[in-house]
């Protein structure tokens, strides 16, 4: 993968407003954020996609999500919040180093906005669907 | 915390279409789905929201991420898709148990809308507000 601006500053060659760091993950300010508190949780393990992260560094970060959550919420006095990680760019990714969003929801509307349009659900389609998952996991 | 629709699915006394189980983790097809192959990743313990759920259930969630997001797309033949977990109603979470949604975005746009409006950043404020962050972590 590409050097990026995430690798730049695990490096210490680009500043960042930390949040947090251990020896897997460095948590810091999106300096473009969508609402205030709106912080970036980012493996150290280099990685453009979460499918090609290693289970032990995505784990890492599963592990830091909630005490970062609630220091987050504990600072802005939010209470509602969007966990959102983007894998392509055509699913809005734009830093090509995985990266887990967490963007405080205010009253005012402030944070992520989300599109939700359910489609139908075929119950056949579905059960063969998951089957075929299901196996891919189980190999 | 009530009963809700994915304790009864853990539980087996709702069906669902399964793509992964194991100790601490259940995955399967919302059937409710944004595009094809969304899926659904959830502890087995019992949490509303991340910031509630203890750091061995999310590690485990986060250990499962990269695996079950390459099954989904080597089903599907998405090669971009979306991780999304929403904490309160504000913030669009319609399930009372943390649920992360893996939704694969396709070209023809099926997938998660995302609203994405950047705000303007201070930083001395960004600052300050990191440094309120990190000590709450710190403690």
């Amino acid at each position: 993968m590409s050097d990026t601006i995430f690798s730049k500053i695990i490096r210490g060659e680009i500043p960042c407003h930390k949040v947090y760091e251990d020896a897997h993950v460095l948590a810091f300010l999106d300096v473009n954020p969508l609402s205030p508190g709106h912080t970036l949780v980012i493996p150290k393990e280099p990685a453009v996609t979460v499918d090609a992260l290693s289970d032990d560094a995505s784990a890492a970060i599963g592990r830091v999500l909630p005490r970062i959550s609630r220091a987050v919420l504990g600072a802005t006095g939010a209470s509602a919040f969007n966990i959102l990680q983007n894998n392509g760019a055509l699913a809005h990714q734009a830093v090509f180093h995985v990266h887990f969003h967490i963007i405080p929801k205010y009253d005012d509307g402030t944070g992520l906005g989300i599109g939700w349009k359910p489609q139908s659900f075929d119950h056949a389609a579905g059960k063969e669907l998951a089957g075929k998952i299901a196996a891919t996991l189980a190999k």
